[in-house]
């Protein structure tokens, strides 16, 4: 069951922790607590127990341990797709973070048309400690890996909730950040705002949907129109074509009376076609009209972009999702964490 | 060890695959066939073996399995910083072609100041079938988790080589495409060329490099600058700016005697910054210079860049690494794969 190394190449009898205490001169409960992430022992002594083991080429097994102890010490991350660049770097940080607890991720990837629970239970017959369920559509009923006081697997959802569920969750205050860009949006002047909405079936777009409705219905607005599809850069370049073109009742140019002076994209890639759309039709951002995003992915601080956004505060979720996982206390609904604004070039200065 | 589901909230006894042969009248044989990917057996059989398993509550434990068979069906990944959106899809990809064949992705982060074999060693505890390391910066030696021969976990490097080691690796063929760069922008009618590079320590940077300098000096030129630092956004831009700064001798604008005509970016994400920096400049693209990236990133393809690069085989390139670790035989170098031109709109069109 050891794998090999270099250090003893041709070493066919296998080396257990018994070895490595009678070389290094120390307990075994001295090796065992070397080699398990948080045990209590000095620097000096995990030091000569991992020379000892260096010397023999001993390896503990994390698998084989895992079916004593229960505790494999894998966490899978369950993700759709990559398309969006947030995701990406939420997944290293979550490993990285993981790492730091040594633990780790076993990564799945979900196709969002399949149900998630099928995922979910693919991952459960890895051992694993706990599930991590990115943003994904989800059915009406939720997912589970059974009741948690009777042994079941911990399943956390990232930055979506299902409304009227028990589970865990942690999120950005999508709300709030919907409220927040409507409020920059009028601050800045604005009068004909427009949404250009994600995936209409996830609460992430819904929520930020319905914190910007009721901003504006508070100042007596109205949206001037809130088209959603997909959180993707091609659907905000197509979305705002047809807000030009549909609103004017003809070809882009055909006057502006109809045309917004604000749009707030769903979130940052959609703002980036937006911007790019925008920039095809040539009006200026932000004279002629307001661009804000929500996310603040890495490109949106590129110079072709300077995008004003809403950062979700991505390493405090993920803290906080860990750390939920740790003392798992389902039905106390998700737990939020407010957006961050992110000024940049692509809103308007407020006016007077 | 079983984890419990939904179906069997309050059982406390373990179900067998005795008890599911039993429910399914089926033999065992049949059971453990249809949870096995891959094992022949008709869809009529698999489903009626399903069925039963879900009214029972049964679900296998791939990881006690592993202990036996000796396949615990894991392969690691192991990636450095995810700043080139190139890696992110590389990974998801690699992780759905891994679950299509039945095993799954685990998941290390690996700091590229640490030794990758650290990194490999602590995967190795985890059972693995096999390692696969994405580009990170590699020592003189190579990293190893033993003799395969000899029971020990092959190891592939993606999209990188060590020269003059026995090692498992696939890549593009980062020459070629590196002369494939040259020529691109030689028929194009530029002849003040330049590279800006990623990392120097990276068998990437090197061999795209090798083979752009060398096409050139087939035509009897040589490149005007070739720096490199990081295979970063931030770093194009730098890059571009001081190529017209310095070479002018002066601020960028003093007269454009010394200027390169021709850029090529050691990657997307390199050549995107070298876009930005030159609008910045008010240099137009392609008429006043042309530019060339390396991957075809998705990023690559928007509005706003539209940029000319030479598109890495990825799905090749992963069902060739998988490929390869089904049956390792180290030591016939790199198995390269040729990249692909893609025309948009940063390079001139071929002059007579």
């Amino acid at each position: 069951m050891m794998i090999k190394t270099p250090v003893t190449p041709g070493s066919s009898q296998r080396v257990t922790s018994h070895d490595v205490s009678r070389e290094a001169g120390v307990s075994q409960s001295a090796v065992s607590r070397a080699f398990t992430p948080g045990a209590r022992i000095s620097p000096e002594m995990r030091q000569r127990v991992l020379d000892a083991a260096q010397r023999l080429g001993y390896k503990p097994n994390a698998i084989a341990r895992s079916l004593v102890t229960q505790r494999s010490g894998i966490v899978a991350l369950i993700v759709g797709e990559l398309h969006n660049p947030f995701y990406p770097q939420a997944l290293s940080q979550f490993a990285q973070a993981l790492e730091a607890r040594g633990k780790r991720a076993l990564l799945l990837t979900h196709d969002v048309h399949r149900d998630i629970q099928e995922t979910l239970e693919a991952a459960s017959s890895y051992q694993i400690e706990a599930a991590i369920v990115f943003p994904t559509r989800l059915g009406s009923t939720a997912p589970s890996l059974g009741d948690v006081s009777q042994g079941g697997v911990p399943v956390l959802l990232f930055n979506r909730h299902l409304p009227g569920h028990d589970l865990l969750s942690v999120a950005c205050d999508n709300y709030a950040g919907g409220r927040l860009a409507a409020q920059v949006l009028l601050d800045s002047g604005a009068r004909k705002l427009a949404f250009v909405g994600g995936d209409p079936d996830t609460s992430t777009h819904q929520d930020r949907l319905n914190g910007f409705v009721e901003r504006l219905s508070e100042s007596g607005l109205s949206p001037l129109a809130t088209p959603s599809l997909s959180f993707q850069y091609d659907w905000g370049v197509q979305a705002t074509l047809n807000l030009h073109g549909a609103l004017a009742g003809g070809s882009a140019g055909d006057g502006d009376r109809d045309w917004p002076d604000a749009i707030f994209g769903a979130n940052d890639i959609i703002a980036i076609g937006i911007l790019d759309a925008l920039h095809m039709l040539g009006r200026r951002v932000p004279e002629e009209v307001s661009v804000i995003g929500f996310d603040d992915i890495q490109e949106s601080a590129r110079l072709a972009y300077r995008l004003t956004t809403i950062r979700q505060p991505l390493e405090a979720m993920i803290e906080d999702a860990l750390a939920a996982l740790d003392d798992p206390q389902p039905g106390h609904g998700p737990r939020l964490h407010p957006g961050e604004l992110i000024w940049r070039d692509t809103v308007r200065a407020a006016k007077g």
